[in-house]
């Protein structure tokens, strides 16, 4: 096992919340601890990991004790800040690396270095001040979006404009923090492909899975997806495309519209994704397995899918309804918060449709 | 939700094993929270449970808080001492019951209330004494196998008698313990019943697997398992008659002889099974969760399968396979226990064979 990190090590997890606790399962499947480093109280990843660590991302010491009490270093979410990294990374390999982090932390620099690689996005412009807006208008149009270029998700620090009088309140929107506006992207539907790369440079991906958003955040994913063969080819290699420019060790999501030109790349996240968590029982492999596969060091599965499957988000109070849900045979994915406030992600359901082909 | 345990609530589970490890893993799947009661340092249910408490099970101040920290009670193991089941019985329901616990932990109560409920078993006697076990021999006859009444799993506590010349050292073998001699039986093959029963009676069964053993542990379960479609309805409704007749809120694993004669009970586990471990990559629904569905007072699954699978032990160091598995697909699952002692059950592979039906 030259290379391959042994069962019995210990993977930190930077992050405990839902992702972070099915990370943890996953690895404890191949017979690894977890150690989950998170700054807030009670996170859902400390009821399934070995230990946890609740500190923040600035305090030295216990970012020190906990790289050296684990053998390598993976992380739930991208935002992490840099002075953190800088210091685990001193310590133990953190996968994926800082690059993949440094592209998607910043929506402007992650456009910028996809439209390098050759593939689509929508058009876009830095946005800092109004006169950096009413430029953009111009060259971009309207409807457009303006969004923050760090720390957005689920559809957060995001502002629609639908003509150019919607400028001043987008803008106030953004609080100052630096932005880009994006174009409009007519497209059908969207998917989003599920990939992971090695240490030594192989590539696997899950079948795309087509999502539909409710209220700006993912409410199901169905595989497969509705595309042609042709488009399923071009996501699984725009795909690879990526994980290599990145030279990338772990799972990556890349969301793409799907548009009548083609697919264009919406955003990429460098890490397990929502839209991914099909593979749990559509899988033999799932993307949680897949991720600590890859950051030890080991062969990957090779993306089979032995079911088709639907998987549904419980947000806020959809949970009430897991009474009906466990009589349907359906798979349940708790994640273990206590409040079921709105918006809140609380869970999702895996319903097998039938066998795969 | 009325009657239903909630989730967010905790399970305690007596024994941190595998068993014990992989029913957390479901627990924490439907929300709930694991507390594991292990008198063993660092037991495998620990890495991935909520709360552990390590003590032994005649610490009756342990036993306590330990219950009155939980929602519900079960176990991984059906040898628990009596005075501990007690003192637990007393501040909070275990699931599966007592009466399942005092049929099962002795091989003579547990034939005779199989044999009461008309069910066939090897013919067998009691032995206490050179005495018994000569009258035994003239009842039964050999090749037999004296086994100690209680306390025995993997062969262990067990001896074969080709002749009546091999009394003496057979019993010598049962070092004074209560014992049982029981006959001989002339099977094809052996396969288990993976069954299931809720609060509320509901009754669902997983398909029959098929074992193989090697040096008397466990080595594969292959599903589906080489029965007539009549054996196959004979052996649900068997493993459904001993659950209602034992008023079972759990999963239970009957183990079966094949012969040409029909089904004959070998032995009953209340609780998971090695035997079911095929479930986790070849149904929605595993035993872990069934069993925890179960004793949370949930709908069941229903037990349909969606892939065909052989599931593999890992014993010894079998473990040091993983590298060559890894690459092959098949999911795996380890233990995360240290030492990989001879004999010793490290971790199991299942391997999907095709899709069911």
């Amino acid at each position: 096992m030259t290379d391959m990190i042994q069962p019995g090590a210990t993977i930190g997890i930077l992050g405990g919340g839902q992702l972070g606790r099915m990370l943890s399962v996953a690895a404890s499947r191949l017979g690894f601890k977890t150690h989950i480093f998170e700054p807030g109280a009670n996170p859902p990843a400390g009821q399934v990991a070995d230990r946890v660590t609740t500190a923040s991302y600035d305090d030295t010491d216990a970012l020190a004790d906990f790289a050296a009490s684990v053998d390598v270093i993976t992380y739930e979410f991208e935002n992490i800040p840099t002075e953190a990294l800088d210091l685990l990374d001193s310590v133990r390999p953190i996968r994926p690396s800082r690059k993949a982090l440094a592209v998607s932390q910043d929506r402007l620099v992650e456009k910028a270095f996809l439209n390098d690689l050759g593939l689509k996005t929508a058009a876009f412009a830095a946005v800092d001040d109004a006169t950096d807006l009413a430029e953009a208008i111009a060259e971009i149009g309207t409807p457009s979006i303006l969004k923050t270029r760090r720390f957005g998700y689920d559809g957060k620090g995001q502002a629609r404009l639908k003509s150019a009088d919607d400028a001043a309140r987008a803008l106030a929107d953004m609080a100052g923090a630096p932005s880009i506006l994006e174009g409009f992207v007519n497209f059908t539907h969207e998917v989003s492909v599920i990939a992971a790369r090695g240490t030594t440079g192989e590539v696997a991906c899950y079948d795309p899975g087509e999502n539909v958003h409710k209220n700006g955040i993912l409410d199901t994913t169905t595989v497969p997806a509705n595309l042609t063969a042709a488009q399923r080819t071009d996501a699984v290699l725009l795909a690879a495309k990526i994980l290599n420019a990145l030279d990338y060790v772990g799972v990556l999501g890349v969301e793409l519209f799907v548009t009548p030109q083609g697919l264009i790349v919406n955003e990429i996240a460098p890490r397990v994704h929502n839209s991914g968590h099909w593979t749990q029982n559509g899988c033999a492999i799932d993307q949680f397995e897949q991720h600590i596969r890859a950051i030890v060091g080991w062969p990957l599965g090779d993306g089979k899918r032995h079911s088709n499957v639907i998987m549904e988000n419980l947000i806020g109070d959809d949970v009430d309804r897991i009474p009906d849900i466990a009589r349907t045979g359906a798979a349940i994915h708790l994640y273990g918060k206590s409040d079921a406030k709105p918006g809140r992600k609380m869970g999702h359901v895996n319903r097998i449709t039938g066998p795969a082909k």
